[in-house]
């Protein structure tokens, strides 16, 4: 069996590959590797332009990609389920440094923490006026938007601190951790009156967009809103018109429908709009965490061909 | 008996207060108030100079001051102590949002949100330099100075993220909440190792000065320094020399020994410190939160003249 590197590793990671028995190992490609010297090879770790051209070569003998993302609606999906390759994701190593900072801007916002660091820059001291604003997570209600590992660890937090947790999943199944639960589309009041809503969605075709201007036409609590799921997720345009318009308190896009976000961007300078570059999933043992996974899967399928965890289902593209 | 105003309350507030039997209440003093006409004055509830021009007449019928905030340093305590007068706080009411706001930038830093802020105001999308610095909190050590309401709560919040927590208090007693406790000035190798640590104790001739330079060189782990006490418990020359020589991995000071702070204060732009105006402790509702401490002492007192809660020793000065 050969496993392809589209992603690196570690010394010690390597010396555990090289302990299963019957698997070579392809180390990450060069500038003048061909992809046609990878078509022998069965699995590959990570994803990038590289897998692309493999996958469009018609012998190739593909059968398993363990990607490092959660998210996977950036890969060829339409190929990769046509030619029957198994996809498994990372989902679940996300949960807590997403949930953390969710947290954080929650905090942050409340709290005048970001009010804060904006004045500091022009050297304001601007008690009267923040002493005014600041308030308490304890008692307000949080909307959150998928009701998985990350959700579910968000939700976990604010109960912590006190907070109404109200969840939207597909069917609106009740999920521990939430206080009620609805399914997407639901427009009950508690979504109305909600202080925070959070965006924790795959993108999909159901979710592309979902947070539009009826969307935000809904809202009354003058809420703050936090996307950490995909950037497509949200028209940019109705959520500047939000916050424009006062519908919005605020703000905050970890992921955009461009990323890079480009320095001329007006989204930069949008008032009470906070923009952080893809990071909420991210901590220094990141690759040890994805590694675990793609081990743990590649035991089970050197033993029989079997993946234990972490498989996309290619229909619901999550 | 006669109760002075020193600061503003609420058309209900009043209401509260008429129904005492046996209370007038004179109104917050205007520029042209002498403070002789208030000569006849029992109790105060909030302080400022005018109360400081009363306290000095000879003859004032002074018992009882109800201060609004929970460090009363600010005050003329050696008189208060000479006069028999008695002094209340507001301690308690400020744990829940200092514990928040302590919470909050604990994440805000760890998650890459302060930087993501600071990045936005240059338009710059810093993510693979901050990917390799987020960190999460859980398995990371807070070192917090004062076991009271505000510390305990902070703690109780920190093992929610499942960090490990330590206290220190004037004798090193156990406190719930605190994982281990010692006595202020001991030098512990988790303090020495800790990744956060928080001031939370009151003013006293024991606190000023104690974050000094001798404290900040025991440190080896880097860490992120918050003020949420009293700013003259920090050495603040010893606490920039820190940070510029990397001893500190941030700072927060909530509080300055001098505040406001001045428009062409260094302090604005030294690197990796975040200032806020002392709105740690503050909320929306905090009027109300410190009307009903003084209501509660104000029943017990005219029915008996003792005093339920929040007396302060003016000996230890809190």
């Amino acid at each position: 069996m050969k496993l392809g590197l589209l992603f690196n590793i570690t010394a010690a990671e390597r010396q555990q590959l090289a302990a299963l028995p019957d698997l070579e190992v392809l180390d990450l490609p060069t500038a003048n590797t061909d992809p046609k010297s990878w078509l022998d090879v069965d699995i590959i770790y990570g994803w990038d332009a590289f897998g692309d051209q493999l996958l469009q070569l018609p012998n190739n003998h593909l059968k398993w990609i363990q990607s490092i993302s959660a998210g996977i609606d950036y890969m060829p999906l339409a190929a990769i389920k046509q030619q029957d390759i198994l996809l498994t994701n990372t989902s679940g190593i996300h949960a807590e440094p997403i949930a953390e900072f969710v947290l954080g801007y929650l905090l942050a916002f409340a709290r005048g923490i970001l009010a804060s660091t904006q004045a500091q820059g022009q050297h304001r001291w601007v008690s009267d006026q923040l002493r005014g604003q600041v308030f308490n997570l304890s008692h307000n209600t949080i909307a959150i938007f998928g009701t998985g590992h990350i959700g579910t660890r968000i939700a976990h937090y604010c109960h912590s601190f006190g907070m109404t947790t109200i969840g939207f999943n597909t069917a609106g199944h009740a999920t521990p951790e939430f206080d009620a639960t609805f399914a997407s589309g639901a427009n009950p009041p508690a979504l109305q009156s909600a202080k925070f809503i959070v965006n924790t969605l795959p993108l999909t075709a159901k979710t592309e967009a979902f947070f539009d201007q009826a969307f935000f036409d809904q809202l009354t609590g003058h809420p703050l809103f936090i996307n950490v799921g995909r950037g497509p997720s949200v028209d940019t345009a109705a959520l500047q018109a939000a916050l424009t318009q006062q519908q919005l308190a605020g703000a905050v896009l970890d992921v955009l429908p461009d990323e890079p976000l480009a320095p001329d961007s007006p989204l930069w300078d949008q008032p009470n709009l906070w923009i952080s570059p893809h990071i909420s999933g991210g901590f220094a043992d990141y690759g040890a965490a994805a590694f675990a996974i793609l081990f743990k899967n590649l035991q089970a399928y050197l033993a029989d061909g079997q993946l234990t965890m972490n498989q996309v289902d290619l229909d619901k593209g999550y």
